[in-house]
């Protein structure tokens, strides 16, 4: 099944897709709906799926190799989530700056200390995610907090979708209308249980928060007047444009 | 002007103090209500006087000394944020873990590339802020991302004081009943307007986040059973206790 957040007369809502229709539906964290549910909505405009408090992306997570280094996660700002078609915004003074393709994992309820046994349990559904860095910053931050929190520096969507194996999805990333990079998630260091396993052994998710999975080397560099396509086979295409700030 | 958050039969209800006594009030960030406003409340139960969506900290500003060292901020999980009274929760297992008293930054408007000219307008007020720090996660993680997540992690509270001198305010810490620290926000080394304008150069802030402006040695380690109290001088005590997860 697929859930997306569109923009309505009523604001944000959330919708379903209805043989091959998009209809109104109700919050899929909460059960409570915006407006009236079963409302058909052509062309509707897709907003990010989810209004995160946590986005946590993982580190040295996009090749088997990275399996020896012990994971580690960084957190970004919930206020660089972006929609579909917003530009990410930066400064050229920053530096390189580098656009990531990685499923996202949408998480559905509390999750706190989830096991090998119950982790996927957690999960609501996957989404694209765009996990922009300023790659220069890197070597400045070592926390990383200077490189991964620029405007709209998270894009998200189109939508959630419900039904994947999220251990063999592949991913292309399109620049400019070229294809630069096609890896699957075969080739994450660490699965999407063990991802979950490990994050909430030390931080707390809930309802729409987002998980970054890591990068299978699915870059590249970007600037002004740029625009992306990330697309996962069984989930779709998100797209946006880079922008001077 | 104190303003607080206030558990009501409405829920949580925005509340300030007047002439001694809370009154229900407008949400301070969008003028609405939740209730009728200037409801007078006996002996209110406070909750966390904000629930950020972006908590950042400071690293290293808590001495003189640390201004030869570029500035850094690392980001709490906003579902770090707990109110007066609740207990910081964590297992013995995780290490050593220190409480840490600080006075917190209050955000009151969207706050991006402040300049020193304009930084201080972005601030609502101040409150008190436990920076609670599994330290030996620290030599296992350098995002900090281990350390600083724990269950209620960032206890804040009690209220927001928007009449303070910022870079003078003293800082006391009790552990068990006994002082274990005093000291100056005088000795950040970076004062509160130089820090939004780091801070707000990389990240964007927005209403109601939270910036731990440093420790200046204003910590202590604590145990499972162990309670705390965090005085700031013209804003008032945050109580606390530690459980064992």
């Amino acid at each position: 099944m697929r859930i997306a957040r569109i923009e309505t007369e009523n604001g944000a809502e959330f919708a379903r897709e209805i043989d091959g229709e998009w209809q109104t539906a109700q919050d899929p964290f909460t059960g409570v709906a915006s407006g009236l549910v079963g409302r058909r909505i052509a062309n509707p405009r897709f907003l990010a799926p989810v209004e995160p408090r946590v986005i946590l992306g993982m580190a040295h997570n996009g090749s088997p190799e990275n399996r020896s280094i012990a994971p580690q996660a960084f957190m970004k700002s919930a206020r660089t989530a972006a929609g579909p078609g917003e530009n990410v915004l930066f400064d050229p003074a920053i530096g390189r700056v580098i656009v990531e393709g990685e499923l996202a994992v949408v998480v559905g309820r509390n999750a706190r200390n989830l096991t090998p046994h119950n982790a996927m349990d957690a999960v609501l559904g996957y989404t694209i995610g765009n996990d922009v860095t300023a790659t220069d910053q890197n070597a400045l931050d070592s926390f990383w907090t200077q490189s991964k929190n620029g405007v709209n520096f998270t894009p998200l969507g189109p939508w959630i979708e419900t039904d994947l194996d999220p251990d063999d999805a592949s991913i292309q990333l399109v620049v400019n209308g070229s294809t630069v990079a096609e890896e699957s998630t075969k080739r994450l260091a660490r699965n999407i249980s063990e991802i979950l396993v490990y994050v909430t052994s030390h931080v707390t998710l809930g309802p729409g928060d987002i998980v970054l999975t890591g990068c299978p080397d699915t870059l590249y560099q970007v600037h002004p007047g740029d625009s992306f396509e990330i697309s996962i086979a069984g989930i779709g295409t998100l797209a946006g444009g880079i922008e001077s700030a």
